[in-house]
């Protein structure tokens, strides 16, 4: 995440498998492949930078649950935390991260996330 | 915490020995035994769930101490997150968590928590 | 910070090596050694305690690279929680910290740490 908040979309989005898949909050959107999702991710970050806020993603602690197929299944607690230029800082909206890893090469990568909103 | 906040009351308290104690704030209190806990967080849970509230207990970073006799001494700080339905999130409640922790054949449970509230 | 938060100047500042140095935010400020270093963090305390406020310093996720020399620089994103006496509490302020740590007779120590504010 704290690619994705310095504005490395496309380092964000590496930590995706290839084929991975975003399911963003307010359900109902599926953003499929480590393309796409890195596109999505250099839109918001233009808008973000255009309001001149800083963005921080904090995750919490992790429930971790290997599956037999060698998968991991993740969740934690998430916030997003948000500055304007002069402050103050804000705390902008609870989340959960829900992740399914998989272990590749390179380590391990985002299969499927879904990130829904409290409230 | 993450089964407290999604209203497992019986599978946190059994994060607890059978003989845990739980001070929760404000000091004065104390709960005895699991059964007792589990009955005082279902009953925390209702009400948060008639007022359409969603609360997120976030435990920070650790300092773990163990003891000689094979317990450890755990201390974190603690946030409630509170959302209620259609948001916004806010920060409720900066607290501190000391726990003390034994092994049993099933794990780490606590036999001792106590939670002070900050302010 | 745990040290910090608690009123132990002098223990927090051990944390750092002898020659460590100490960039807190604003930028330009640079405070060496450790003995300075304990000196500010007192004189902070001592502000806080006056007016009676709790600060809890919460450190997220670590980011963590090994350099070659045997030193790991770590960043993380930090937040201020605030509680003042009789509540509510409140954040404060959202900071990125970074430090360079080395390994010395009693574990690790920070060399170096540069501390800046969102917004």
């Amino acid at each position: 995440m704290h690619l994705l908040d310095d504005g490395d979309a496309a380092g964000w989005a590496a930590t995706f498998t290839e084929d991975g898949t975003f399911e963003p909050p307010p359900p109902g959107r599926v953003i499929s492949g480590r393309r796409n999702i890195a596109d999505g991710a250099a839109k918001a970050a233009a808008e973000r930078a255009e309001k001149g806020e800083q963005h921080r993603h904090w995750h919490g602690m992790l429930t971790v649950r290997p599956a037999e197929d060698g998968t991991v299944w993740v969740r934690c607690y998430a916030l997003i935390i948000v500055t304007p230029a002069g402050g103050p800082s804000r705390l902008n909206q609870a989340c959960v991260c829900e992740d399914v890893l998989v272990r590749g090469d390179s380590g391990w990568r985002v299969r499927y996330r879904r990130v829904t909103r409290d409230g």
